[in-house]
């Protein structure tokens, strides 16, 4: 009758936590049940483990090319790493440049991808050049391939990747019309570059300084900027990797006045603080919005219980050592980015089996959140008819995060020694198991593209 | 294998609306499932229904003495009123007097209420004397017993029935040290007084009168009185029949600063406002707090809507007209009350088929939340193990709510005349069929006693 | 021309800082002028000395029966402290009682006032008992008779000082539509007898428990309940010795919506924290409300700058040290109150002095603002036509209080080893030297009663 | 004695208001006395007149060249309306060019303007380009030259005057270092182009396009992110001409907290609503930022009351009605600019004359903040020391406003048909009298630069 079942654990929903079996037939969640017998393909006792929703990490860059460069991770590494971190769906941004479609930078990506995925997959679509205009009327196509977000950045100027205001505000629009939600990277360029002339030309060059030249006040203008421009014309946006107190409190009191303002943070704002940039091996931990100080970090947990962030997601950008070290003498020329796509579920599950916050508020952030939010009508809870992206979780294991137990392609990683209680024991990507014990027990290509719809 | 299957139907959770068949077995929700077959004792075909878990009404009194009177329903009733709403467990509220002992005055009523049961009941107890404290060290008895929830008025001086801030206090402390939680009725007495006192010496009489000596500000006194000594001493507090919008601000800003503070509003606050005291039958809508203005009935709807109130509950305490009568000619003299049991979840759900909510958003404040916050732990949500108190709901039904189609023994009601889009059309409780089609088909004295858990 | 000349000083508004003359006849400012010659009746040459506006200090209690004894200053003493601290001007609060008249009250008090007077005096009326109603009638004449401000209590309910909330609303509305102002003293009465209680039946008798029997969240509950009335009948509210950062908020919250509502403090809570009451002398400090922690101290410091708090007065009312001991073995038996008469204008002069405050805010806070909320209209300020009351101020002076140089009949102040930079020189009370360089040279009964105005 | 004596004129101060003589000598105010007799050069009897503080106009664009021209009144017909309408100063805004210094493009300025100047003028320096960072090192010389104030724009990209958010910075840092304050310019350039290519591509050209390219949220955001930058760095701003709600409440807010932000507002926004774009005579009201909704004008007029606006100025800058009707056909070519110099203080006066503001704080508005903020150390105020500008006013006049009765050079204006509740009846520069009963009776050339203090 059921291809899979997964007996006697103890399932979790964002209120309510139960103990019961969850039948599998043709990778979907067939039926859930207190006693669903042994009559399957596959008997799975989960008895002391928590039943949890696949993760879906909704923001990764998986064969970016960036800082002169290529992100460490292409898709199959970076889907296998996934895997293995309890995450069964995966967001890459594919970049589109001037001159080039929306479908067709999407498409270029997901041929790349596909063969090579371990997970599901889908993609939002970065736009940095609207080719006048004639851009905004591919949208609806866009749209309609299943892919309901697209992604403005407010930096990266020099890089010719920043949006102006203008241009923020026609994909703002479109995206409302189209059933799609703009994602936006909130810093300020003009401040940045000002602070890093000022600091090359004072001849201060440690990563310090990348902190220094993007500290909390340049993230918050472009958070209430882009929060304000949200409101004033009445789109839906979601801020990706909020790191800082002051653009929260400006998101979140929007959201209460009733807009549709969704927050994303990451682990690494979560757990670090502008002060490992004082670390001898500062450079591996330079992403953007770069770790600030204590008091965002708190207001960051703080607004994760009272339910003012939606998600938790990554930025998965990792560089090799090599890449990092380019930047020794100047921080300018540190790739940014950092691993974290396999420490993502590990990390939140720990904070809840810690009692930071509650089971169903982690697989809320990072399972039914972003897919409510970004349309994946198939994910993100154990739900009769949703596809079995399941997680064992083991709340009894202590696991300590090495670059030697990831299963990345990077040769070093921001979370090496960082000790978790519980951790994932299997992952089921609709029904199959691609993770165990330690081990990807998954294929390339099994992940499929998750087409999405419209969002609420 | 099942002893009931419904089929085919949609189920409703606060955030997940999807298509499967519930198993019940034994009184619990056995099994949720794509398809559960046939095999059962009993098949329901739902198509075309929404299956939801049974609604609580947290907040009634049954069969209670009060303005020289007795309400006008009791155990049989009201909870035969209330299976004919979709409500399958009812909460009602016991009032210990001086010299009375807590266990003592909630048995007295539960002896009275266990053989008319229709649905499951739980009690709050009312506080109005502690006895020179020695009540206080009954709370833990309580407590054991499944009595987890406790009810102060701030109002009602000469019915002896209020307490002063300093027992307010002492009753936060003491419940918040057994877990459960203080209930308050907030209204301020003085001012009330002296108001009635200025009307009637003025010759004011009308029941438009009661809305005067009793408006916003006279609420919302008490409202942020309550919420001031919660936060102070750092107790949970739930406010019931919040019906002013300066109120209800006050105790939003509370929550959002992190203190457990719940909120519960009537459907009689949702439709009507204080215009209702000028009509003809004005006395009929006499309850307090009265309905306030279009400002606060809208401010309401807000907070419905962002989730800041936590749930709605009817206070139904009807009166026969003969006895509304009695104030004919002097609004003080009017018993305060009015009937609703039978009209809480259709009400928000007709609100949820017409769009102003979602049905997941219904479901939370009606089932999932007061089961929450109050310990029912087998109650409020379709979860696998959970007593099978389960709502079929037919959204094209129209409905029109008369004192004749309803199941109480009032012989009027405020809400004679109101249309409603869908209706339940049968009610379990536990997997027993107790309402059908328009009918009662339960069962006096089948209904249980709720033995409730400490509140989160 | 001029019966006296100040010369070469230099002259303190709220707004402008100047060098100028004054020349005074027959008690008033006659003129101010860059050089006004020398032909007075009597020169003064201010050089190097600030001229400052007389301080009214709008809250004493002298000769006040209280604790089972009187305070320690009678009209003489009180006064003559006050020329010699450069207060020109006293508030004293008779208190009206159950069957006793507003007017009968407070010419009781002024026949024994009038004979001792060294400075001006005014008086605001506490009202205890409305005799029914009878009271409110008389409040007209009170103000005809130039009493345009009263009090109500919301403590001291077993003294028979307390007033209900009913009966403060009644005030604040007739006081509203006489064209006066209703003072507040905001604490719980029922949550302090809680306390109290409890400690004394612990064994916990230390001035120590005096502070905790009546902390910040027992005082901001009457505060924000004062303000509620006030902003809810839209009447006039002065808040007498705000000491806490919740109620302190809440007031200057209802002042930015554009309610009347005016915010006293006072010296010692500027100074002190609830610390104090841990010393040996702890007792000498207990007064109500007691002096809060040092986050409190710290808001009302905060807005003193922000310009939130309207007036700084003492609430003197000392007691001698035999009279403190009676509690010290039981902090309930501790007379309530402190000396600071005297302390007032010299500790926020000093506080200009030092850069916490322009000289320009002090002069506001402790003459012009207190002038015009109470409607003294020949007060607060330096301008032609107004009495010369006037301050010299040398800023180069450094003083350290201590009970042998102040003038009052106190035996010991909390204000002992105090040291203060800058302090009064020569104090005029309608141009009449009554104090210089240490010593007071004025007469009793010259003092003169305040016929007030009603306020804006 | 004195050159000139006002008598029997009532004196208005911000706090005060009171019967009293001026003597004014050597151009400065010598005395205020209750009499200062009759022996002066001049005697002027004030009976039935307020007497103020000459009124200064903060904001004036004299001479400018702008939107293909140069603004209708130069420094004379400029100076001498603004002698009728009451100022006694006139700020006027040099517009640094790229490649030109501060010093020199002031004192270019300055030679136009001393020969013709019929009140006394300050110049605010507008700053366009930082010249590669060499003009920073000229902020000293100018703030020693009496230049202490400078200005940027967030708009006006294309006509080069914009600077972008770094330069803004080094502005504001700069600025702070040398005790200057930065004025600021707040609109949003891109979404202005980006709406104005819009309406124009589909035909829309009106004037109330002027305004829809220009809405409440595209100045909001700039007034937002100006005030951000402010805060964050610790420097002082000055919004100029702040016409919209929501941008003024974000500045308020930072006002509360502390930060040293000044708000600037203009009759124009406290008298109309974007509802005169719809005027077939709309395009003479066009100017930058545009006339808001009638929502924003409430909340200036609330800020005005509150205390939260500090100054009244007039961005004149008229144009002929000839020039107005070059966009008679097309919104983009429409001259930015109205007249108001000449109305300013007559405006404000009637506004208190009216009831809806006290008459100290007219002067505070448009005398005694100008001078304080901008470092005016003689002028603003009724004060012995203080430059002897004054105005007599007539508060029983009644005065119509017409481009007939005004003393510029336009031909045409916004208040024509205005009718006012009292008027100017004399204004003195210095002692001087410039103007009297509708005539200008001063000599151009009279006017002295003023020399400006840094400020507070």
């Amino acid at each position: 009758m059921f291809d899979l079942i997964i007996k006697n654990g103890v399932l979790v929903t964002p209120s309510v936590t139960y103990r019961a079996d969850i039948g599998v037939w043709n990778g979907t969640i067939a039926a859930i049940g207190a006693d669903l017998g042994t009559e399957g393909g596959s008997i799975k006792d989960a008895e002391g483990k928590y039943v949890l929703p696949g993760a879906i990490d909704a923001h990764t860059h998986l064969a970016m090319p960036f800082g002169g460069t290529v992100s460490a991770d292409g898709y199959l590494s970076g889907t296998r790493a996934a895997a293995c971190g309890g995450v069964t769906t995966v967001f890459d941004y594919p970049m589109q440049k001037k001159g080039k479609g929306i479908l067709e930078t999407v498409k270029a990506r997901q041929e790349l991808c596909a063969p090579e995925a371990c997970v599901d997959y889908a993609f939002h679509c970065c736009i940095t050049d609207l080719n006048g205009g004639a851009l905004l009327e591919e949208f609806q196509a866009a749209v309609d391939y299943g892919v309901t977000s697209f992604k403005c950045f407010l930096v990266y100027k020099k890089e010719g990747m920043m949006v102006d205001d203008a241009t923020l505000i026609k994909v703002l629009l479109k995206a409302k019309e189209t059933g799609a939600i703009t994602n936006i990277h909130a810093e300020n360029p003009d401040v940045i570059d000002m602070n890093i002339a000022k600091f090359l030309s004072e001849g201060k060059t440690s990563p310090w300084y990348h902190y220094l030249s993007r500290p909390e006040f340049v993230e918050a203008e472009a958070d209430k900027r882009a929060v304000h421009w949200a409101k004033s014309v009445g789109a839906p946006l979601y801020i990706v990797h909020m790191a800082d107190k002051e653009g929260l409190e400006a998101a979140v009191a929007a959201k209460r006045e009733g807009h549709k303002i969704y927050i994303e943070t990451c682990p690494q704002y979560l757990e670090y603080t502008c002060e490992v940039y004082k670390r001898e091996d500062g450079r591996n931990f330079v992403c953007s919005p770069p770790m600030k100080g204590e008091e965002s970090r708190q207001a960051l947990w703080d607004a994760i219980r009272k339910g003012d962030i939606d998600t938790v997601a990554t930025d998965h950008c990792p560089f090799m050592s090599y890449e990092k070290d380019w930047g020794k003498d100047d921080f300018t020329k540190i790739p940014n980015g950092c691993a974290g796509i396999e420490n993502l579920y590990p990390y939140m599950l720990s904070a809840a089996n810690e009692g930071k916050i509650s089971f169903g508020r982690a697989v809320e952030l990072c399972a039914e959140n972003p897919a409510r939010i970004f349309g994946c009508a198939q994910k993100g809870s154990l739900t009769v008819g949703k596809d079995a992206d399941i997680v064992l979780y083991d709340p009894n294991l202590s696991f300590t995060v090495s670059v030697k137990n990831m299963h990345s392609d990077y040769d070093h990683t921001i979370w090496e020694g960082k000790t978790l209680q519980g951790y994932p024991a299997e992952t089921y990507v609709r029904g199959k198991l691609v993770y165990k014990d330690g081990a990807f027990v998954g294929t390339p290509g099994y992940g499929r593209f998750v087409k999405r719809e419209t969002s609420g």
